[in-house]
């Protein structure tokens, strides 16, 4: 008898409401984590500042993300606040298949859309401590105008409300605590009773 | 709003065929984990060298512990190769009621008599890397005559088969390790989406 933990990659969703702070998350998990594989999303929306190309997201025009979706080469895609976000699909499937974890940063409506196709997904949702922390990361990013920023803040309200489909929910109260929640979700992942491989 | 993860104690099992090294790993758990509540099992067997009555176990006679069946002070108990091993009921309900977690370290048997009445607890099950390990770590014990070695190899291939009623599989192939994942399912059991309570 040998035992030992199933080598079939684990699809991890990030998500939650707008400003929560999903990408100071996932960039700080990126450093404690290196052997995860991070799904790069694609977007139209203009860089952040310190925003690189190929590493934060894959920066598209209007016509190049519609065409994406076209050609069926996202396995999520939402339009938010005006702007186009999406996942790749094909490094999500190839990680899977070699037996790697992958881990998606997505928006909520994506999240949804991810569920429906990988249901064996485990689905991580971060809040903030109180709404009134939202509210003053979302003003304090500063760059937005009046009108995004009334649209964000009501779209984050309903987004907060798309909780019940997750399986965790992690508090960002503070980012390293909230990494620390999200490492110990991987590997107790593992652990679950249905991953352990019994061999002869 | 404001969130907030639920003051509900959580009852921990962690169980595993004998010889798997469950008192090691929970001892090592203790240094990492001294917020923990570690319920002390009565027992009718001989102390091991270094053990102390009321840290590692309640030492008992056998007339000592029958009363306690029979006071229905335990909550679990069994005989397992010729001994009785318990878990008084006083310090889990205490402990539960309190809002603090509680890990219980107990034979396969009881650990099934637990889930009975406490289904909402997480079953962790310790395994070793393979048969061999176990067959290994039993004979290297040392306190076992001939008979009683036969017997508990052959009830730790019975009580492997138990696996199935378990949430969690840990395997210990180091102690450190084992204790870093069991960490992590604690946890990651505290994210669970349903412990969440979001206030006004």
């Amino acid at each position: 008898m040998r035992a030992n933990y199933q080598k079939e990659g684990l699809l991890l969703v990030v998500s939650g409401p707008s400003g929560v702070g999903k990408g100071t998350v996932c960039a700080a998990l990126r450093k404690r984590m290196p052997e995860l594989t991070y799904s790069v999303s694609a977007t139209t929306r203009a860089p952040r500042e310190g925003e690189v190309d190929g590493v934060n997201y894959f920066f598209k025009t209007v016509p190049e993300f519609q065409n994406m979706i076209e050609q069926d080469e996202l396995i999520e895609w939402a339009q938010y606040v005006g702007n186009y976000y999406g996942t790749p699909r094909r490094v999500v499937e190839e990680t899977l298949a070699s037996g790697r974890d992958i881990l998606l940063e997505i928006e909520v409506q994506g999240a949804l859309q991810v569920k429906e196709k990988f249901p064996q997904g485990i689905f991580i949702f971060l809040v903030p401590p109180t709404f009134e922390d939202l509210r003053k990361r979302i003003e304090g990013r500063g760059s937005e105008t009046e009108t995004s920023l009334n649209s964000r803040l009501h779209a984050a309200s309903d987004e907060l409300k798309q909780i019940e489909h997750y399986d965790y929910v992690v508090i960002n109260d503070k980012v390293e605590k909230a990494c620390e929640r999200i490492q110990s979700i991987i590997l107790a992942e593992h652990c679950r009773k249905d991953r352990l491989v019994i061999s002869e």
